[in-house]
């Protein structure tokens, strides 16, 4: 593990943010989505934790095939409905839904809910820093989410504007660029210790919060060994504590 | 002159902006930051309006060259500090300034302020529709200036997200695409009617609002006729009542 406790915090003027997991929590929104679309559609029964799972699993490893492969475009808008279509088939959803209700049903990434620090927290964070998003979603997946999860963003960067996936370095180096800042002025923050790890090898600062529900509250995530992370906090609200912001 | 005043406002999601002159004052914040600079280094004397009127026809010039020349990509920051250092050359400034002090005058431009109507008209309007830049300033520059004028975008886009500059019709129809939307979902709010007018030939619908001190308090511009646009207003509030925000 790269040990990036060596980075002076006090250089850091922006903060970037996985979102999925780390900002929104993504589990519960998408089965209350699924479950109701389900429930309307005369099908109230169905494993939809499980559902919603796959169609995040599928997320991951299409981003990450993508992230491997400079130059390969697709928006996750897409990859989300590709696998919607395969698991609206096998949940036997598909012949009863209209092209509308997928449509609708595929923007649920586009309504997720933040964690009950996200809005709050945010907001202090961004009294003392540039916070923005470094997320794989798209642009106006992440615009929207933002405005239905209150989630006040300095600048909603994506793979639209970074070229790149991650944990492709050029994402981390283009949003420190675009950003008009060196790598050691800018924190990744996320819940996902990989994320952070491609991050330090760039040259960023590196911020741990722990998300212990991202995958239920029945499976509790186990807590990573953080030491080598420079910040590692609980929520939004203590990572401010722990920066001095208001 | 393009008829737009077909656009259906219903359509409407997103008002994308041009931001100098229509959201923000540089000319008075330009003023303001070069006389104090020179005041500094003992030369309080000078017509610094004409300094900042020169200043911003080198971006002008500039980036109108960069819109005609597709693939071709300069940092505007890059750009205003060529000019600087011929202004401050000219006007005897060269020599007494730092590298920093004059790193930072140029960094003016990350600090204009809003019109005053700016950041409650712009709260307005973003509790109905998605409100997003739509310059050729760089990322950085709009964020810094975003954060400093209180201006509470909900996406920051520039040449940087574009791949293209103002008026190129490449900006009006990617920044459409990268919101998610149709173009005539999308209207161009400018206070000058060329951006408005390459706008409207991409199908976007067309706001105008009326600043008629962007050249100063005693050089008014003429209000232009509106005829064509979907909306004129005097200012961002006005454009609020126009759209019926609350």
């Amino acid at each position: 593990m790269t040990n990036a406790r060596n980075s002076d915090l006090r250089d850091v003027k922006a903060l970037i943010f996985d979102v999925f997991g780390t900002v929104v929590n993504w589990r519960e929104s998408i089965i209350a989505e699924v479950s109701d679309a389900a429930a309307r559609h005369g099908k109230p029964d169905g494993d939809w934790a499980r559902f919603a799972d796959d169609w995040r699993a599928w997320y991951g490893k299409s981003t990450r095939e993508l992230s491997r492969n400079e130059g390969q475009w697709r928006l996750v808008d897409e990859i989300h409905r590709e696998k919607l279509d395969v698991l609206l088939e096998d949940y036997g959803l598909a012949d009863v839904m209209s092209e509308e209700s997928k449509r609708y049903l595929n923007r649920a990434w586009h309504r997720l809910k933040g964690w009950p620090d996200s809005p709050s927290g945010l907001r202090r964070l961004k009294s003392k820093y540039i916070i923005a998003t470094a997320s794989n979603g798209n642009l106006a997946l992440l615009v929207n989410m933002a405005k239905h999860a209150d989630l006040p963003w300095d600048a909603v960067m994506s793979p639209d504007v970074y070229g790149a996936y991650k944990p492709s370095p050029k994402v981390y180096r283009n949003a420190s660029r675009l950003l008009g800042l060196q790598t050691n002025q800018v924190m990744m923050v996320a819940a996902h210790t990989g994320d952070l790890e491609a991050a330090a090898r760039e040259g960023l600062a590196t911020g741990f919060v722990y998300r212990p529900f991202e995958h239920g509250a029945d499976r509790p995530v186990k807590e990573p060994d953080t030491s080598a992370y420079d910040i590692a906090a609980t929520d939004f609200n203590d990572m401010a504590d722990q920066l001095g912001c208001d």
